[in-house]
């Protein structure tokens, strides 16, 4: 696995990480300790809400894409700490069954003013399903650490 | 519990909701599933961390928000769909045996233009620990229902 410094991270560079399978249990199991909603919960409750169908919390499709950030090809970036997270869209459902695959794109970096073995990197993320759906979509600030000076 | 409809949703208001105590197992199973860093994990490993002890994750604590959310008091609100979340920013990490409270203002709100049956709220959202530090911050905005047409 690659881990990549600031300077060596790329702008416009694509890196991915998926498939992850959901099932209608994660889901469940999900739901009763976070979102206890009938459309989360209970398939039949689900059918008939707007839904037409049991989906996955909001919450969970964002743990979902936290658990495929780490383990991005062909590379990821050796990041210090997160800065946030910004326009973050759930425009399509997750139903059991999806198979969601993560893209990373870096939109820019810059070295960090305050502190020189740093910088900041700013992602956009797209979580898809099988359908190729965006079903999550935000922009990600992370504090990279720079390759340190032999 | 009260359920408002958009009509009667007052801009400024606080809605409240809490605490939400978080345990160590709560952490590390949570961890286990979606966020598997050392921090998040393991005591020990934590200990010798940048954050000096177990902490939760970002989408853990993300997870009690959802959760505290639907729970507010005096009131919530008839939402038909949530349009998303901005600027979500984790200053401070969740530890085990914190006491979470969550808070929510209406900063403003407005008729939609497609549908006379609803409008779109914005709320800011703080999430605060035992000693009132903001754990996580947003900004969230929902399609909310007005009172049917009689």
């Amino acid at each position: 696995m690659t881990i990549l410094y600031f300077e060596e991270a790329e702008v416009g560079k694509l890196r991915m990480a998926g498939p992850y399978l959901v099932s209608k249990n994660d889901i469940i199991q999900f739901a009763e300790k976070f979102d206890p909603q009938p459309f989360h919960l209970n398939e039949e409750a689900a059918a008939r809400s707007v839904f037409a169908g049991l989906t996955a919390s909001g919450a969970h499709t964002f743990g979902i894409l936290i658990s495929l950030l780490s383990k991005t090809e062909p590379y990821s970036l050796r990041v210090v700490a997160g800065l946030g997270w910004d326009e973050l869209r759930l425009p399509i459902p997750v139903r059991p069954g999806d198979e969601l695959r993560l893209e990373v794109t870096i939109l820019d970096k810059r070295q960090s003013k305050s502190n020189s073995d740093r910088g900041i990197i700013r992602n956009q993320i797209h979580l898809r399903n099988q359908k190729s759906e965006i079903v999550l979509e935000c922009i990600n600030n992370v504090l990279v650490a720079c390759r340190p000076v032999a």
